[in-house]
């Protein structure tokens, strides 16, 4: 029960906490400081960049942060790739007093992703959830327009997995980055890591999908719809043209579609602690409107994480979800394309992505004749065990940077 | 792949055809014929029944029919309680053109729940989903509220899973039955069997809960939450107060939460079908509000089924769903009244009642002292698979109602 709770904890940190509303603006540089747990905030700007539908934005800023110094041949990177509602803050903090990221467990001077000896890149992606935080930079539907000088709203391109790569690519491009010794990430950052894998394999040596899975099958297309249909539904989001001065964003239909991910991403242990409480005066036994200390206690979670989020660019990333590998005719295709060896990490009780879907994945690469192990992540948190639960996966991570 | 066709053909007609609109309302009697595979359509009525919140309903009718006869000491009775979305069509045909009920390979003339042999009654709920079939009979917000002359909304009395059974006590007592062989159901209607093992434990010999749990936990009662959410927040809702002519009913919503449940209770290849086809003149890579087959095809199936069904019967069904044995501290405490002896039949692919979960409930009945045992229905269906795939487990059940 101590776990559970120290766990729900680091969860809060990691999913729920919005960091002050300070953001550095240093510019990029490959000549980071060396290893330290206290990491920087900085911002990528590209102009007349052209998506992968063929559209072209023109201008585009995402953040990002580093750790570890990158070596002459460029060839010692690793890139984490974050959540579905995550943002760069993998590891290390903007300040000693602040949390530290969510995978910091595994990254860090001396850990398994040893920053000592890697230099690590993480980034926020385009449409990226956490875009009211203060701390996330990202572009998308909330971005101002040049060409109207308003909030892009629906009349922001879509985007896909894919593209998240490409702005990825030319970060590390920017960095002076030429081979990554690993390129990783937990749910949606193991998806990164497999698109990455597919269309960069000469500069890959090694993948490590974290809670991912190799398809985003009919099932999970579904899933990601359900996901977003609260938004549509909610009246104040107006086919997403909600910015103008004295309209009200959609939140009651932003917070019940984080409300479903919240309770998706986790198991039935981690919400143990509620029980059947019944909050004081209500009784959802004579009252229809009444409801449990567990309903309450999720909603409030998801409503104040959707004050620093926005519905629009809920909708561009469950879209982007939903047009992973759709370059490719098949998940083998793709995956056919790699010359990396494979780690792919899965939690039993992943309620999102099954662990039969991770199962399949190694079939897949073990299919195409890469080398690729399984690994089991364990926990009361069903898919979260993969952002707060990596700890002691750590000599695992250790044993497969050092094969070659 | 044939398999998964056939499969969901038959999920299709149990859960999305909807029969024509003819109501048998025959009164009810305890002289049925003998076994035949044509089964009729009755109307069960009560006047002044007091709900366990203390509430009272002037009036109430459910459907129900049986199969079988009663023997002269009224103990070879067997009830069958519907899951979230059925009615009582568990077995046989209401003509000799029309589909069978959903349990019909295992209840019927010879079959494992044998009507030559037991009486088998199967009843609509309370607040049915299937308002609006035209074969459903059930009371709920739809109906008339006598003192208004108006239909109730929600002014209904909320209901509960215990509320279900003693409308089913009632029923079972104006047919003459004084013992239940055994009572069973799937999915919500293991919950209504774990109620009347708890309930009325001195007139019960086995127990058979199919893809259902023990417990109603913090993270099904997020669930059901979940599943009913999307009603909520269609502008059409209204609180409820959607009945008035010229009104809109919140269909949008009702569909939106019906298609939850549908993709909720199935499992991966149950879709695979769809691949990642796009309709024509769809492009979901380059307009946001294009969609994937996948998404089409659940989309209409769910709406066609809204149509049949009414948004406050689907709150009012979460909220009965949510107070499952809430009369008692525990389902220990529950489980420990039970005389019977135990079936539990769990789907290991289940993604709503998981499987952990059923064995969690094998256990809690084996520590309250209870015979008991589990066994694994399987499928591509998830869990459907215990809806209409039950076929295989014929013998199985052969032997539990053999044993004493």
């Amino acid at each position: 029960m101590r776990l559970h709770w120290l766990l729900a904890g680091l969860m809060s940190a990691a999913l729920w906490t919005a960091p002050p509303a300070v953001r550095a603006q240093t510019p990029p540089s490959a000549a980071t400081p060396a290893a330290t747990e206290i990491v920087e905030k900085r911002s990528f700007e590209l102009a007349g960049h052209t998506l992968r539908n063929g559209t072209t934005l023109p201008t585009l800023r995402i953040g990002y942060q580093t750790a570890g110094t990158l070596n002459a041949a460029g060839d010692n990177a690793v890139l984490v790739a974050h959540f579905f509602s995550g943002n760069s803050h993998a590891f290390g903090r903007y300040a000693a007093d602040q949390p530290p990221g969510y995978w910091d467990a595994i990254v860090g001077p001396g850990r398994a992703i040893d920053t000592n000896r890697y230099f690590v890149v993480s980034s926020d992606t385009l449409v990226n959830l956490n875009v009211r935080d203060g701390r996330t930079v990202t572009t998308g539907p909330v971005s101002m327009n040049p060409a109207t000088g308003r909030h892009w709203g629906t009349d922001f391109p879509v985007v896909s997995m894919r593209d998240f790569i490409e702005v990825q690519k030319k970060l590390l491009d920017s960095l002076g980055v030429r081979r990554l010794a690993l390129v990783t990430g937990p749910s949606m950052g193991a998806l990164q890591a497999i698109e990455w894998a597919a269309a960069y394999p000469e500069m890959i040596d090694r993948v490590m999908p974290v809670i991912g899975g190799g398809e985003i099958d009919p099932w999970m297309l579904n899933w990601l719809d359900i996901w977003e249909a609260p938004i549509r539904l909610d009246p104040n989001w107006r086919g997403g043209d909600y910015y103008a001065q004295g309209r009200e964003p959609p939140v009651a239909g932003l917070a019940a579609a984080l409300k479903i991910v919240t309770v998706h991403a986790q198991d039935r242990p981690a919400l143990a602690r509620f029980g059947r409480a019944i909050p004081d005066g209500q009784d959802p036994a004579r009252r229809l409107a009444d409801r449990f200390e567990a309903e309450r206690a999720i909603d409030e979670a998801a409503m104040a994480r959707a004050r620093m989020s926005d519905a629009n660019h809920f909708l561009y990333l469950t879209r982007a979800n939903q047009l992973f590998l759709n370059e490719y005719p098949s998940t083998e295709a793709a995956l056919a394309r790699s010359r990396a060896r494979w780690l792919v990490v899965a939690s039993p009780t992943d309620r999102v992505f099954l662990m039969e879907a991770n199962r399949d994945l190694l079939a897949t690469l073990q299919r195409v004749g890469r080398p690729a192990e399984l690994a089991e992540v364990t926990g009361p948190l069903g898919h979260l065990n993969g952002v707060v639960g990596m700890a002691p996966l750590a000599e695992r991570i250790r044993a497969f940077l050092a094969a070659n």
